[in-house]
């Protein structure tokens, strides 16, 4: 059966090339890099190594990349860690409301500590408004997170003049760029990052590696105590192989990163154009000029997601519904909420992420698939035959006729 | 050249057993495992195998496995976790004094944070005493942390006993068990722990993967927060070809552990029995009985660490200097210091840890290696001259002229 793996936002496929690097680190290369003898200091070059490759990516300093295991980590440590460091000059934190579980929850978990945290709206397309960000600077505000691409709508946000504020004020301001790094370019300097989170597994490298930049003087407290790995700011043994396997992929990247993009862009644009025509009722989140190449995220009237999920994937399309870590949860995600999407329209979203590995063909099965699959999804349904009827949408919201006849279909199917 | 690598409590070779498993998740099998299509459902039930399988190693419920990606982690979340969960019940915490530094950190951390730590001494034998630990806790003690065996001299303590105490009272017990888990039988059960930390990378495994043991009923509060893998415990995504590694290698320990633990006693016998035999004033460090089976500490009077190490590693043997993390620091370790071995002696401390891989011609290489180098650097110790003229010892200590002398041999070296 033809497979067509539409969800390369939460992980892509090794690269090959990749996979080759690391695959020694396993084997005879396996001496602890924190050892002082010569099996280890070649674990502890490749380290270097690597982390001159991750800077290279984003345009930081090698002393101010640190890997963690993944980007949740990543963000953890970047909103817990600062506020943490900066706990005497203020409690106040700032992050935007479409922002990935892991700094959401982060602050969260602040917010019980002592903590405030202030959400930043978003417009109907995911931007946060830089006059939103000074009013909601504080005295005591010590740290602004907002990400750089959001993982489920693909808004790219205008960072640069974030940062800017930022700066001026004094404050520490983090990026979550797992969306961007790799994908379009990240620059640490022009985006005018203080702190950004990236992670090779969302461009073709292995899972179990990600890195925080850190600007030189930005205070950090560590959230693994420890040892002295990472300059004392994560402690515990390297996992050797998954950053070497990080580095090379943001070397790799760099080089191929604009050839894949227009590769991306060729595939989206074709889906983006046709998926209307073909679906009525299709409408395209996020933002229409400040995308994302690789990110489809649209919401299809009159079915639910879950079905389109459960068909698409019987033919062997896989897609996923908007963050990946929140998929098992079957309501409107967070970020379709800030945006504004209608409830009843928001319930039929999927994501369609797209990588280097996509192909015309699979755009071109998905696009013969999919329609048919609403068709018959729309069929089942009592709103379509009401709205064929009628010409009439009913209102949508908790405890209304809708939600219960919704329920009862979950049911019965 | 011969390469002996001694240096296995750190991290071990890879079986390639385990890595054959693994390579498909890199590849082909790379879905999210928070996906609900098919793709991530294949590596949702890999690592719900690999939760079995780890366990099975340690007598706990799948359920009560929370993956995480290295033991440091682990014991964090542990530490913290627990600590944080309990915070209205109680603000002290007891942890011994020769802990592994991911433990007594995360112990510090908390003491920063407005938490009450108490460091439970240890006998010269590296054994904690029941007696103490009854006497340190107190009514608001919410966590009692006592490692299964210490990674530096490998004294394995008499764990239940200490459990035993801890429920009684009501109070969580942990243990970090990475160096017994796979190398000698640990049951959770049996050991009387609530909390246990275990990683695979110590038993031929891969780096990127480890676990906490939680038992039902246990609070915690996340470390890492955002998405909802591992129960909401732990976010992040998952490692999945790392997380299947340690799996494996926990069900092939599981059958293999007593045919490794009696060849590395073998091996370990014959090198604590042959080495005080041809090197004098020879110490081996520990306990005589309650011992891990891989793991020699000695103590070479009159000559230091560094020069040992070094000129080993010039013949392709590599040996460490007590825990893998503070090894930089040429200093004394915490563990020695504890064990109250003499500073003079303390400095010229080597730590052997031995895998399945090592052979009797790896022990052989290094009896016949080492005695020489100990003799070479002897001839250039003004105080093992001294000792040769006057069969006398100096006093060693911080401002004495000994740790002068020493000072200046290093800058001449």
């Amino acid at each position: 059966m033809r497979e067509v793996y539409l969800e390369n936002h939460a992980n892509t496929r090794i690269d090959e090339r990749v996979l080759a690097v690391m695959l020694p680190y396993f084997g005879e290369l396996y001496g602890n890099a924190q050892s002082i003898h010569s099996l280890g200091a070649k674990s502890r070059d490749a380290i270097e190594r690597a982390r001159g490759q991750v800077a290279g990516l984003i345009g930081g300093r090698e002393s101010e990349i640190y890997f963690t295991s993944c980007a949740s980590e990543a963000n953890n440590l970047a909103i817990k860690g600062v506020a943490e460091a900066n706990r005497q000059k203020g409690r106040h934190v700032i992050v935007s409301e479409i922002e990935h579980f892991s700094v959401l929850n982060a602050a969260r978990r602040l917010g019980q500590q002592g903590f405030e945290v202030t959400l930043l709206p978003v417009d109907r397309y995911g931007l946060v408004s830089p006059a939103d960000l000074r009013k909601a600077i504080r005295e005591d505000t010590t740290l602004v997170s907002v990400q750089h691409a959001n993982p489920e709508i693909g808004t790219v946000q205008p960072l640069a003049e974030l940062g800017r504020i930022c700066r001026e004020k004094g404050i520490a301001f983090h990026t979550d760029a797992v969306c961007t790094a790799g994908i379009v370019p990240v620059d640490v300097n022009s985006l005018e990052a203080d702190l950004l989170t990236l992670a090779g597994a969302q461009f073709y490298g292995p899972k179990g590696a990600a890195a925080l930049y850190v600007r030189k003087g930005v205070r950090i407290v560590p959230q693994i105590d420890g040892g002295i790995q990472e300059n004392g700011r994560r402690a515990g043994t390297e996992n050797v192989p998954a950053i070497v396997g990080f580095g090379v992929a943001c070397e790799l990247i760099q080089r191929e990163m604009e050839a894949n993009a227009l590769h991306l862009l060729h595939l989206r644009d074709r889906l983006v154009r046709v998926l209307p025509e073909k679906i009525p009722h299709l409408y395209i989140n996020g933002h229409p000029e400040r995308h994302l190449p690789n990110n489809i995220n649209l919401s299809v009237e009159f079915v639910e997601g879950e079905g389109m999920f459960l068909f698409l994937d019987q033919k062997g399309i896989y897609v996923s519904s908007g963050s990946a870590c929140a998929s098992k949860a079957l309501k409107m995600s967070h970020v379709l909420t800030a945006i504004k999407v209608d409830t009843a329209v928001g319930q039929g979203s999927i994501l369609l992420t797209l990588s280097k590995y996509n192909t015309t063909e699979d755009v071109d099965f998905l696009l013969a698939e999919f329609p048919p699959i609403v068709a018959k999804l729309r069929d089942m349904s009592p709103l379509y035959s009401y709205f064929q009827k009628t010409g009439q949408r009913r209102v949508a919201g908790p405890g209304t006729d809708y939600e219960h006849e919704q329920e009862e279909n979950r049911e019965d199917g």
